[in-house]
Protein backbone atom coordinates (compact mmCIF):
# COMPACT_ATOMS: atom_id res chain seq x y z
CA UNK A 1 0.00 0.00 0.00
CA UNK A 2 0.96 3.65 -0.12
CA UNK A 3 2.05 4.90 3.31
CA UNK A 4 4.01 7.87 2.39
CA UNK A 5 3.98 10.84 0.39
CA UNK A 6 7.42 13.42 0.01
CA UNK A 7 7.23 16.87 -1.78
CA UNK A 8 10.80 17.79 -2.59
CA UNK A 9 11.79 20.61 -3.24
CA UNK A 10 14.55 23.35 -4.28
CA UNK A 11 15.08 23.76 -0.53
CA UNK A 12 12.58 21.44 1.71
CA UNK A 13 12.05 17.76 2.07
CA UNK A 14 8.46 17.35 4.04
CA UNK A 15 7.46 13.65 4.17
CA UNK A 16 3.79 12.65 5.36
CA UNK A 17 2.56 9.32 6.87
CA UNK A 18 -0.90 7.95 5.57
CA UNK A 19 -3.34 5.23 7.29
CA UNK A 20 -4.70 2.98 5.41
CA UNK A 21 -7.76 4.96 4.77
CA UNK A 22 -5.20 7.96 3.58
CA UNK A 23 -5.98 9.69 6.53
CA UNK A 24 -2.57 11.43 7.81
CA UNK A 25 -1.03 10.00 11.03
CA UNK A 26 2.65 11.71 10.88
CA UNK A 27 4.64 14.46 9.00
CA UNK A 28 7.81 15.89 9.08
CA UNK A 29 10.49 18.54 7.45
CA UNK A 30 13.84 18.98 7.08
CA UNK A 31 16.17 21.39 4.96
CA UNK A 32 17.03 18.99 2.76
CA UNK A 33 15.72 20.10 -0.45
CA UNK A 34 17.35 19.04 -3.73
CA UNK A 35 19.83 22.15 -3.86
CA UNK A 36 21.19 20.70 -0.94
CA UNK A 37 22.29 17.84 -2.27
CA UNK A 38 25.77 18.06 -3.68
CA UNK A 39 25.80 17.49 -7.34
CA UNK A 40 29.81 16.34 -7.74
CA UNK A 41 28.71 12.91 -6.67
CA UNK A 42 26.28 9.91 -7.23
CA UNK A 43 23.14 11.72 -6.67
CA UNK A 44 20.61 8.70 -7.07
CA UNK A 45 22.73 7.05 -3.69
CA UNK A 46 22.15 10.76 -1.61
CA UNK A 47 18.13 11.15 -2.62
CA UNK A 48 18.19 7.42 -1.37
CA UNK A 49 19.74 7.92 1.92
CA UNK A 50 17.67 10.94 3.01
CA UNK A 51 14.49 9.32 1.90
CA UNK A 52 15.24 6.12 4.18
CA UNK A 53 16.89 7.81 6.57
CA UNK A 54 13.92 10.21 7.21
CA UNK A 55 10.80 7.64 6.35
CA UNK A 56 12.59 4.23 6.51
CA UNK A 57 10.82 3.42 9.68
CA UNK A 58 7.02 4.33 8.24
CA UNK A 59 8.19 1.55 5.61
CA UNK A 60 7.56 -1.84 5.03
CA UNK A 61 8.62 -4.13 1.98
CA UNK A 62 5.92 -3.77 -0.90
CA UNK A 63 5.26 -0.55 0.39
CA UNK A 64 5.00 2.94 -2.10
CA UNK A 65 6.10 6.04 -1.75
CA UNK A 66 4.79 9.01 -3.75
CA UNK A 67 7.17 11.56 -4.88
CA UNK A 68 6.33 15.25 -5.98
CA UNK A 69 8.22 18.27 -7.08
CA UNK A 70 11.24 19.29 -8.24
CA UNK A 71 12.69 15.70 -7.03
CA UNK A 72 10.50 15.21 -10.51
CA UNK A 73 12.72 17.16 -12.58
CA UNK A 74 16.14 17.27 -15.11
CA UNK A 75 17.85 17.98 -11.54
CA UNK A 76 15.99 15.18 -9.20
CA UNK A 77 16.23 12.07 -8.59
CA UNK A 78 13.68 10.56 -11.53
CA UNK A 79 12.46 12.78 -14.56
CA UNK A 80 8.75 12.78 -14.79
CA UNK A 81 6.96 13.90 -18.00
CA UNK A 82 4.99 16.64 -18.19
CA UNK A 83 1.06 16.92 -18.65
CA UNK A 84 0.23 19.62 -21.32
CA UNK A 85 -2.44 22.03 -20.47
CA UNK A 86 -5.42 21.96 -20.33
CA UNK A 87 -4.79 18.67 -18.37
CA UNK A 88 -7.69 17.27 -16.22
CA UNK A 89 -5.44 17.20 -12.74
CA UNK A 90 -7.46 14.08 -12.25
CA UNK A 91 -5.39 12.13 -14.74
CA UNK A 92 -2.22 12.68 -13.38
CA UNK A 93 -2.14 9.49 -11.14
CA UNK A 94 -2.08 7.45 -14.92
CA UNK A 95 1.54 9.04 -15.42
CA UNK A 96 3.35 8.08 -12.24
CA UNK A 97 7.28 7.20 -12.98
CA UNK A 98 8.08 4.71 -11.37
CA UNK A 99 11.01 2.36 -9.77
CA UNK A 100 12.04 0.07 -7.36
CA UNK A 101 14.21 0.68 -4.52
CA UNK A 102 15.45 -0.86 -1.44
CA UNK A 103 11.78 -3.34 -1.99
CA UNK A 104 9.86 -0.42 -2.19
CA UNK A 105 8.00 1.12 -5.09
CA UNK A 106 8.58 4.91 -5.85
CA UNK A 107 5.99 6.67 -7.85
CA UNK A 108 7.04 10.34 -9.32
CA UNK A 109 4.27 12.55 -9.92
CA UNK A 110 4.34 14.18 -13.70
CA UNK A 111 4.58 18.08 -13.48
CA UNK A 112 2.47 20.15 -16.31
CA UNK A 113 3.33 22.34 -18.96
CA UNK A 114 1.88 24.51 -21.14
CA UNK A 115 3.39 25.48 -24.61
CA UNK A 116 1.37 28.15 -25.63
CA UNK A 117 0.30 30.98 -25.49
CA UNK A 118 3.82 31.04 -23.65
CA UNK A 119 5.73 28.24 -22.19
CA UNK A 120 5.77 27.52 -18.41
CA UNK A 121 6.10 24.84 -16.14
CA UNK A 122 5.02 23.67 -12.46
CA UNK A 123 6.08 20.80 -10.53
CA UNK A 124 4.65 20.19 -7.00
CA UNK A 125 1.62 22.45 -7.43
CA UNK A 126 -0.43 20.20 -9.43
CA UNK A 127 -0.66 17.84 -6.53
CA UNK A 128 -2.11 21.04 -4.59
CA UNK A 129 -4.33 21.74 -6.97
CA UNK A 130 -5.66 18.09 -7.28
CA UNK A 131 -6.07 18.25 -3.59
CA UNK A 132 -8.05 21.67 -3.37
CA UNK A 133 -10.00 22.07 -6.78
CA UNK A 134 -13.39 22.33 -7.22
CA UNK A 135 -14.77 19.63 -9.86
CA UNK A 136 -18.25 21.13 -10.64
CA UNK A 137 -16.67 25.49 -10.75
CA UNK A 138 -14.56 27.85 -12.47
CA UNK A 139 -12.00 28.59 -10.06
CA UNK A 140 -8.59 31.08 -9.96
CA UNK A 141 -6.10 29.55 -7.57
CA UNK A 142 -3.02 31.78 -6.69
CA UNK A 143 -0.05 29.90 -4.70
CA UNK A 144 2.18 32.50 -3.84
CA UNK A 145 5.91 32.63 -3.15
CA UNK A 146 9.50 32.61 -4.80
CA UNK A 147 7.41 31.59 -8.12
CA UNK A 148 4.08 32.23 -7.14
CA UNK A 149 1.84 29.94 -9.99
CA UNK A 150 -1.70 31.33 -10.74
CA UNK A 151 -3.83 29.08 -12.06
CA UNK A 152 -6.95 29.31 -13.61
CA UNK A 153 -9.51 26.08 -13.30
CA UNK A 154 -12.71 24.55 -14.84
CA UNK A 155 -14.25 21.60 -13.09
CA UNK A 156 -11.12 20.02 -12.61
CA UNK A 157 -9.03 20.66 -15.33
CA UNK A 158 -5.75 23.06 -15.30
CA UNK A 159 -6.97 25.74 -18.22
CA UNK A 160 -3.98 27.99 -18.04
CA UNK A 161 -1.47 29.04 -15.78
CA UNK A 162 1.30 31.39 -15.15
CA UNK A 163 4.41 31.45 -13.03
CA UNK A 164 5.15 35.42 -11.22
CA UNK A 165 8.66 35.27 -9.70
CA UNK A 166 7.50 38.23 -7.24
CA UNK A 167 8.49 36.50 -4.34
CA UNK A 168 12.19 35.95 -5.96
CA UNK A 169 12.25 39.40 -7.56
CA UNK A 170 11.41 41.39 -4.03
CA UNK A 171 14.53 39.22 -2.76
CA UNK A 172 16.53 39.82 -4.81
CA UNK A 173 15.77 43.77 -4.96
CA UNK A 174 15.93 44.07 -1.65
CA UNK A 175 19.45 42.12 -0.89
CA UNK A 176 21.30 42.84 -4.09
CA UNK A 177 20.41 45.87 -5.26
CA UNK A 178 21.04 49.69 -5.21
CA UNK A 179 17.42 49.92 -4.62
CA UNK A 180 17.08 47.95 -2.24
CA UNK A 181 19.76 49.70 0.08
CA UNK A 182 17.98 52.33 1.71
CA UNK A 183 15.57 49.81 3.11
CA UNK A 184 16.19 48.89 7.09
CA UNK A 185 15.47 45.39 8.26
CA UNK A 186 12.33 43.70 9.14
CA UNK A 187 10.42 46.66 9.41
CA UNK A 188 6.55 46.87 8.33
CA UNK A 189 4.67 49.33 7.66
CA UNK A 190 0.75 48.57 6.53
CA UNK A 191 0.22 52.03 4.62
CA UNK A 192 3.53 51.78 3.02
CA UNK A 193 2.68 48.54 2.06
CA UNK A 194 -0.75 49.70 0.20
CA UNK A 195 0.60 52.80 -1.40
CA UNK A 196 2.77 50.37 -3.18
CA UNK A 197 -0.08 47.79 -3.92
CA UNK A 198 -2.17 50.28 -4.97
CA UNK A 199 0.47 51.85 -7.68
CA UNK A 200 2.10 48.18 -8.75
CA UNK A 201 -1.59 47.59 -9.27
CA UNK A 202 -2.56 50.30 -11.95
CA UNK A 203 0.64 51.36 -13.29
CA UNK A 204 1.43 49.56 -16.84
CA UNK A 205 5.21 50.72 -16.01
CA UNK A 206 6.42 48.32 -13.13
CA UNK A 207 10.17 48.96 -14.05
CA UNK A 208 9.98 52.40 -13.76
CA UNK A 209 8.25 52.27 -10.30
CA UNK A 210 11.31 49.64 -9.27
CA UNK A 211 12.95 53.26 -9.10
CA UNK A 212 9.98 55.14 -7.17
CA UNK A 213 11.17 52.94 -4.31
CA UNK A 214 14.63 55.09 -4.09
CA UNK A 215 13.60 58.33 -5.41
CA UNK A 216 10.20 58.67 -2.79
CA UNK A 217 13.16 58.20 -0.23
CA UNK A 218 15.55 60.37 -1.71
CA UNK A 219 12.57 62.85 -2.08
CA UNK A 220 11.59 62.36 1.33
CA UNK A 221 8.11 60.91 0.02
CA UNK A 222 9.08 57.34 1.74
CA UNK A 223 10.47 56.70 4.74
CA UNK A 224 13.25 54.03 4.57
CA UNK A 225 11.06 52.28 7.02
CA UNK A 226 8.53 51.75 4.62
CA UNK A 227 10.99 50.54 1.71
CA UNK A 228 10.46 46.90 2.66
CA UNK A 229 6.31 47.33 2.64
CA UNK A 230 6.36 49.72 -0.59
CA UNK A 231 8.49 47.29 -2.41
CA UNK A 232 6.24 44.46 -1.78
CA UNK A 233 3.19 45.84 -2.14
CA UNK A 234 4.51 47.51 -5.60
CA UNK A 235 5.25 43.64 -6.68
CA UNK A 236 2.12 42.08 -5.40
CA UNK A 237 -0.01 44.54 -6.89
CA UNK A 238 1.60 43.89 -10.24
CA UNK A 239 1.41 40.17 -9.38
CA UNK A 240 -2.45 40.15 -9.02
CA UNK A 241 -3.05 43.15 -12.31
CA UNK A 242 -1.13 40.57 -14.63
CA UNK A 243 -2.38 37.16 -12.48
CA UNK A 244 -5.71 38.20 -13.03
CA UNK A 245 -5.56 38.11 -17.11
CA UNK A 246 -6.07 34.56 -16.58
CA UNK A 247 -9.58 34.36 -15.62
CA UNK A 248 -11.89 37.49 -15.24
CA UNK A 249 -12.85 36.70 -11.79
CA UNK A 250 -13.19 38.47 -8.96
CA UNK A 251 -12.49 35.55 -6.42
CA UNK A 252 -9.78 33.85 -5.98
CA UNK A 253 -8.71 30.88 -3.99
CA UNK A 254 -5.26 30.96 -1.87
CA UNK A 255 -3.00 28.10 -1.05
CA UNK A 256 0.03 28.73 1.15
CA UNK A 257 1.56 29.45 4.13
CA UNK A 258 -0.59 31.40 6.91
CA UNK A 259 2.25 34.41 6.36
CA UNK A 260 1.91 35.01 2.80
CA UNK A 261 -1.55 34.40 2.44
CA UNK A 262 -2.31 36.78 5.36
CA UNK A 263 -0.10 39.18 2.99
CA UNK A 264 -2.12 38.75 -0.17
CA UNK A 265 -5.41 38.19 1.21
CA UNK A 266 -4.92 41.80 2.49
CA UNK A 267 -3.64 43.09 -1.21
CA UNK A 268 -6.77 41.09 -2.69
CA UNK A 269 -9.18 42.57 -0.25
CA UNK A 270 -7.84 45.55 -0.74
CA UNK A 271 -8.28 45.99 -4.05
CA UNK A 272 -11.94 45.16 -4.04
CA UNK A 273 -11.52 41.54 -5.20
CA UNK A 274 -12.51 38.83 -2.82
CA UNK A 275 -11.01 35.78 -1.39
CA UNK A 276 -13.34 32.73 -1.71
CA UNK A 277 -10.79 30.23 0.53
CA UNK A 278 -7.40 29.38 1.80
CA UNK A 279 -6.00 26.29 2.11
CA UNK A 280 -2.47 25.52 4.13
CA UNK A 281 -2.07 21.94 3.80
CA UNK A 282 -2.80 21.53 0.01
CA UNK A 283 -0.49 19.20 -0.68
CA UNK A 284 -1.55 16.51 2.09
CA UNK A 285 -5.12 16.72 0.73
CA UNK A 286 -3.12 16.05 -2.69
CA UNK A 287 -1.68 13.10 -1.33
CA UNK A 288 -4.19 11.59 0.33
CA UNK A 289 -7.15 12.37 -3.08
CA UNK A 290 -4.38 10.66 -5.50
CA UNK A 291 -3.69 7.80 -2.76
CA UNK A 292 -7.59 7.06 -2.61
CA UNK A 293 -7.63 7.62 -6.57
CA UNK A 294 -5.11 4.61 -6.74
CA UNK A 295 -6.92 2.34 -4.60
CA UNK A 296 -10.05 2.90 -6.31
CA UNK A 297 -8.75 1.29 -9.22
CA UNK B 1 39.36 80.33 -14.54
CA UNK B 2 37.54 77.35 -14.86
CA UNK B 3 39.64 74.77 -16.10
CA UNK B 4 38.71 71.62 -15.43
CA UNK B 5 35.47 69.57 -15.13
CA UNK B 6 34.58 66.46 -12.97
CA UNK B 7 31.97 63.49 -13.76
CA UNK B 8 32.37 61.88 -10.15
CA UNK B 9 29.75 59.49 -10.47
CA UNK B 10 28.67 55.75 -8.09
CA UNK B 11 31.35 54.00 -9.72
CA UNK B 12 33.88 56.01 -11.78
CA UNK B 13 35.66 59.47 -11.76
CA UNK B 14 36.46 60.97 -15.09
CA UNK B 15 38.38 64.45 -15.18
CA UNK B 16 38.22 66.90 -18.12
CA UNK B 17 40.85 69.41 -18.45
CA UNK B 18 39.80 72.73 -20.76
CA UNK B 19 41.86 75.80 -22.45
CA UNK B 20 40.73 79.17 -21.97
CA UNK B 21 38.55 78.76 -24.78
CA UNK B 22 36.77 76.11 -23.25
CA UNK B 23 38.19 73.64 -25.78
CA UNK B 24 39.10 69.87 -24.14
CA UNK B 25 42.69 69.68 -23.86
CA UNK B 26 43.02 66.60 -21.69
CA UNK B 27 41.34 63.83 -19.91
CA UNK B 28 41.20 60.81 -17.36
CA UNK B 29 39.12 57.89 -16.17
CA UNK B 30 39.38 56.76 -12.56
CA UNK B 31 38.06 53.64 -10.95
CA UNK B 32 37.48 55.89 -8.00
CA UNK B 33 34.14 56.60 -7.90
CA UNK B 34 32.11 57.72 -4.51
CA UNK B 35 31.03 54.07 -3.72
CA UNK B 36 35.10 53.42 -3.56
CA UNK B 37 35.82 56.03 -0.86
CA UNK B 38 36.06 54.57 2.77
CA UNK B 39 32.81 55.73 4.32
CA UNK B 40 34.59 55.24 8.00
CA UNK B 41 37.12 57.64 8.10
CA UNK B 42 36.66 61.51 7.09
CA UNK B 43 35.62 61.12 3.30
CA UNK B 44 35.86 64.79 2.43
CA UNK B 45 39.79 64.48 3.23
CA UNK B 46 39.50 61.55 0.94
CA UNK B 47 37.64 62.82 -1.94
CA UNK B 48 40.17 66.47 -2.04
CA UNK B 49 43.55 63.69 -2.11
CA UNK B 50 41.79 62.42 -5.45
CA UNK B 51 41.03 65.71 -7.17
CA UNK B 52 44.31 67.16 -6.08
CA UNK B 53 46.10 64.02 -6.84
CA UNK B 54 44.78 63.24 -10.23
CA UNK B 55 43.81 66.89 -11.71
CA UNK B 56 46.58 69.17 -9.39
CA UNK B 57 49.26 69.27 -12.12
CA UNK B 58 46.11 70.80 -14.09
CA UNK B 59 45.34 73.59 -11.89
CA UNK B 60 46.91 77.12 -10.49
CA UNK B 61 45.69 78.72 -7.51
CA UNK B 62 42.63 80.68 -8.06
CA UNK B 63 41.25 78.57 -10.55
CA UNK B 64 38.20 76.65 -10.65
CA UNK B 65 37.07 73.27 -10.63
CA UNK B 66 33.15 72.07 -11.83
CA UNK B 67 32.04 68.74 -10.25
CA UNK B 68 28.94 66.93 -11.45
CA UNK B 69 27.31 63.54 -10.79
CA UNK B 70 26.65 61.33 -7.43
CA UNK B 71 29.92 63.55 -5.75
CA UNK B 72 27.02 66.91 -5.32
CA UNK B 73 24.54 63.59 -3.05
CA UNK B 74 24.13 63.07 0.26
CA UNK B 75 26.79 60.20 0.37
CA UNK B 76 29.30 62.91 -2.07
CA UNK B 77 31.79 65.62 -0.96
CA UNK B 78 29.10 68.61 -1.34
CA UNK B 79 25.32 68.40 -1.25
CA UNK B 80 23.97 70.35 -3.60
CA UNK B 81 20.09 71.37 -4.80
CA UNK B 82 17.92 69.88 -6.90
CA UNK B 83 16.37 72.07 -9.41
CA UNK B 84 12.71 71.36 -9.83
CA UNK B 85 10.90 70.10 -13.05
CA UNK B 86 9.88 71.62 -15.44
CA UNK B 87 13.78 73.55 -15.00
CA UNK B 88 15.29 75.43 -17.63
CA UNK B 89 18.34 73.48 -18.11
CA UNK B 90 20.79 76.57 -18.67
CA UNK B 91 19.46 77.86 -15.17
CA UNK B 92 22.43 74.87 -13.40
CA UNK B 93 24.58 77.57 -13.96
CA UNK B 94 22.87 80.14 -11.18
CA UNK B 95 22.61 77.15 -8.80
CA UNK B 96 25.97 76.16 -8.25
CA UNK B 97 27.46 74.80 -4.71
CA UNK B 98 30.34 76.49 -4.21
CA UNK B 99 33.45 75.69 -1.82
CA UNK B 100 37.14 76.94 -1.55
CA UNK B 101 39.67 74.10 -1.14
CA UNK B 102 43.60 74.22 -1.38
CA UNK B 103 42.80 77.79 -3.39
CA UNK B 104 40.86 76.34 -6.14
CA UNK B 105 37.29 76.85 -5.85
CA UNK B 106 35.37 74.19 -6.40
CA UNK B 107 31.60 74.79 -8.05
CA UNK B 108 28.89 71.72 -7.81
CA UNK B 109 25.96 71.24 -10.22
CA UNK B 110 22.94 70.90 -8.81
CA UNK B 111 20.73 67.72 -9.80
CA UNK B 112 17.84 67.69 -11.13
CA UNK B 113 13.84 66.46 -9.41
CA UNK B 114 10.77 66.21 -9.63
CA UNK B 115 7.48 65.65 -7.71
CA UNK B 116 4.93 64.91 -9.07
CA UNK B 117 3.41 62.83 -11.06
CA UNK B 118 6.23 60.77 -9.58
CA UNK B 119 9.24 61.64 -7.64
CA UNK B 120 12.50 61.19 -9.39
CA UNK B 121 16.14 62.44 -9.42
CA UNK B 122 19.38 63.08 -11.80
CA UNK B 123 22.55 64.04 -10.62
CA UNK B 124 25.38 64.04 -13.48
CA UNK B 125 22.80 63.77 -16.90
CA UNK B 126 21.02 67.32 -16.49
CA UNK B 127 24.81 68.00 -18.13
CA UNK B 128 24.84 65.91 -20.55
CA UNK B 129 21.27 67.47 -21.18
CA UNK B 130 22.99 70.70 -21.47
CA UNK B 131 25.63 69.93 -23.68
CA UNK B 132 23.42 68.24 -25.75
CA UNK B 133 19.79 69.50 -25.95
CA UNK B 134 18.02 71.64 -28.89
CA UNK B 135 17.16 74.82 -27.51
CA UNK B 136 14.04 75.05 -30.39
CA UNK B 137 12.77 71.68 -30.56
CA UNK B 138 11.27 68.63 -28.11
CA UNK B 139 12.96 66.00 -28.02
CA UNK B 140 12.92 62.80 -26.63
CA UNK B 141 16.21 61.60 -25.25
CA UNK B 142 17.77 58.29 -23.82
CA UNK B 143 20.90 58.15 -21.37
CA UNK B 144 20.88 53.89 -21.37
CA UNK B 145 22.91 52.52 -18.65
CA UNK B 146 22.52 50.79 -14.73
CA UNK B 147 19.79 53.52 -13.71
CA UNK B 148 18.96 54.84 -17.69
CA UNK B 149 17.22 58.08 -17.42
CA UNK B 150 14.65 59.58 -20.14
CA UNK B 151 14.18 62.90 -20.22
CA UNK B 152 11.15 64.48 -22.44
CA UNK B 153 12.83 67.85 -23.38
CA UNK B 154 11.09 71.30 -24.65
CA UNK B 155 13.06 74.01 -26.27
CA UNK B 156 15.93 73.56 -23.71
CA UNK B 157 13.55 72.98 -20.39
CA UNK B 158 13.40 69.35 -19.16
CA UNK B 159 9.51 68.58 -18.88
CA UNK B 160 9.57 65.29 -17.41
CA UNK B 161 12.10 62.37 -16.74
CA UNK B 162 12.07 59.23 -15.24
CA UNK B 163 14.60 56.58 -14.01
CA UNK B 164 14.11 53.13 -15.48
CA UNK B 165 16.59 50.63 -13.77
CA UNK B 166 17.27 48.29 -16.71
CA UNK B 167 20.50 48.06 -16.27
CA UNK B 168 20.56 47.06 -12.69
CA UNK B 169 17.68 44.92 -12.98
CA UNK B 170 19.47 42.94 -16.03
CA UNK B 171 22.65 42.21 -14.20
CA UNK B 172 20.65 41.05 -10.88
CA UNK B 173 18.40 38.86 -12.99
CA UNK B 174 21.81 37.40 -14.43
CA UNK B 175 23.83 36.97 -11.31
CA UNK B 176 21.33 36.81 -8.15
CA UNK B 177 18.32 34.85 -9.42
CA UNK B 178 17.26 31.50 -10.72
CA UNK B 179 16.33 33.05 -13.44
CA UNK B 180 19.53 33.49 -15.10
CA UNK B 181 21.49 30.41 -13.40
CA UNK B 182 20.13 28.67 -16.85
CA UNK B 183 22.33 31.66 -19.03
CA UNK B 184 25.85 30.80 -20.57
CA UNK B 185 28.56 33.42 -20.11
CA UNK B 186 29.18 35.90 -22.87
CA UNK B 187 26.78 34.49 -25.58
CA UNK B 188 24.97 36.70 -27.85
CA UNK B 189 22.59 35.74 -29.99
CA UNK B 190 20.96 38.58 -32.30
CA UNK B 191 17.88 36.13 -32.83
CA UNK B 192 16.78 35.93 -29.65
CA UNK B 193 17.61 39.70 -28.51
CA UNK B 194 14.77 40.51 -31.26
CA UNK B 195 12.45 37.80 -29.65
CA UNK B 196 12.84 39.12 -26.07
CA UNK B 197 12.43 42.46 -27.43
CA UNK B 198 8.77 42.32 -29.54
CA UNK B 199 7.43 40.80 -26.40
CA UNK B 200 8.74 43.11 -23.87
CA UNK B 201 7.54 45.91 -25.74
CA UNK B 202 4.28 44.39 -26.12
CA UNK B 203 3.61 42.84 -23.06
CA UNK B 204 1.88 44.15 -20.22
CA UNK B 205 3.38 41.92 -17.67
CA UNK B 206 6.57 42.03 -17.73
CA UNK B 207 7.57 40.22 -14.18
CA UNK B 208 5.61 37.09 -15.75
CA UNK B 209 7.11 37.43 -19.05
CA UNK B 210 10.93 36.98 -16.66
CA UNK B 211 9.89 33.78 -15.96
CA UNK B 212 9.54 33.07 -19.54
CA UNK B 213 13.72 32.93 -19.96
CA UNK B 214 13.25 30.28 -17.12
CA UNK B 215 10.39 28.40 -18.57
CA UNK B 216 11.16 28.67 -22.11
CA UNK B 217 14.59 27.07 -22.15
CA UNK B 218 12.65 24.24 -20.05
CA UNK B 219 10.17 23.28 -22.60
CA UNK B 220 13.20 24.18 -25.32
CA UNK B 221 11.90 26.88 -26.77
CA UNK B 222 14.98 28.69 -25.91
CA UNK B 223 18.78 27.64 -26.06
CA UNK B 224 20.89 28.42 -22.99
CA UNK B 225 23.14 30.56 -25.49
CA UNK B 226 20.22 32.86 -26.37
CA UNK B 227 18.92 33.49 -22.36
CA UNK B 228 21.02 36.55 -21.60
CA UNK B 229 20.13 38.05 -25.09
CA UNK B 230 16.52 37.23 -24.54
CA UNK B 231 16.30 38.50 -21.30
CA UNK B 232 18.16 41.77 -22.31
CA UNK B 233 15.78 42.29 -25.22
CA UNK B 234 12.97 41.64 -22.99
CA UNK B 235 13.89 44.39 -20.51
CA UNK B 236 14.93 47.09 -23.10
CA UNK B 237 11.44 46.21 -25.05
CA UNK B 238 10.04 46.75 -21.81
CA UNK B 239 11.70 49.79 -20.81
CA UNK B 240 11.15 51.69 -24.32
CA UNK B 241 7.39 51.01 -23.86
CA UNK B 242 7.65 52.41 -20.55
CA UNK B 243 9.86 55.16 -21.46
CA UNK B 244 7.86 56.80 -24.60
CA UNK B 245 4.47 57.03 -22.19
CA UNK B 246 6.89 60.67 -21.32
CA UNK B 247 6.85 61.63 -25.12
CA UNK B 248 4.72 60.40 -28.24
CA UNK B 249 7.90 61.20 -30.52
CA UNK B 250 8.86 58.78 -32.71
CA UNK B 251 12.43 59.71 -32.55
CA UNK B 252 14.61 59.27 -29.56
CA UNK B 253 18.26 60.64 -29.19
CA UNK B 254 20.62 58.62 -27.24
CA UNK B 255 23.68 59.51 -25.09
CA UNK B 256 26.17 56.98 -24.22
CA UNK B 257 29.10 55.00 -24.89
CA UNK B 258 29.10 53.12 -27.71
CA UNK B 259 28.73 49.41 -27.21
CA UNK B 260 25.36 50.21 -24.98
CA UNK B 261 24.13 52.68 -27.84
CA UNK B 262 24.38 49.97 -30.14
CA UNK B 263 22.07 48.08 -28.49
CA UNK B 264 19.21 50.50 -28.15
CA UNK B 265 19.69 51.76 -31.61
CA UNK B 266 19.03 48.03 -32.83
CA UNK B 267 15.79 47.78 -30.82
CA UNK B 268 14.58 51.62 -31.54
CA UNK B 269 14.84 50.92 -35.01
CA UNK B 270 13.24 47.22 -35.07
CA UNK B 271 10.35 48.52 -33.36
CA UNK B 272 9.75 50.75 -35.88
CA UNK B 273 11.28 53.90 -34.75
CA UNK B 274 14.10 56.64 -35.38
CA UNK B 275 16.90 57.50 -33.60
CA UNK B 276 17.94 60.98 -34.61
CA UNK B 277 21.31 61.91 -32.84
CA UNK B 278 23.74 59.14 -30.90
CA UNK B 279 26.30 61.45 -29.04
CA UNK B 280 28.91 59.75 -26.80
CA UNK B 281 30.94 62.89 -25.38
CA UNK B 282 27.80 64.64 -23.65
CA UNK B 283 29.26 65.69 -20.14
CA UNK B 284 32.88 67.22 -22.45
CA UNK B 285 30.03 69.10 -24.56
CA UNK B 286 27.91 69.86 -21.11
CA UNK B 287 31.00 71.46 -19.30
CA UNK B 288 32.20 73.43 -22.07
CA UNK B 289 28.90 75.13 -22.66
CA UNK B 290 28.70 75.68 -18.80
CA UNK B 291 31.93 76.82 -19.15
CA UNK B 292 31.21 79.49 -21.73
CA UNK B 293 27.73 80.51 -20.09
CA UNK B 294 29.85 81.55 -17.25
CA UNK B 295 32.66 83.68 -18.92
CA UNK B 296 29.80 85.11 -20.69
CA UNK B 297 27.91 86.63 -17.46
Amino acid sequence: MIRVGVDWGSSTFRAYHFDENANIIDSLTRPLGIKQVNSNSDTSTQFEDILFTEVGSWLQSGDSVLLSGMITSANGWHETEYLECPADIAAIGNHLGKTLCRGVQLLFVPGICQRSPYADVMRGEELQLLGTSSTTDAELVVMPGTHSKWASMDHGTIQSFRTIPTGELYQILLHNSLIGQLATPNDWLHEHFIAGLELGHKTNRIISELFSCRANVLMKQLPEEGVRSYLSGLLIGAEINEGRILQPSSTIKLIGDDMLCDRYQTAIEHLGLTVSARIIDASVQGFSRLITDIKQR
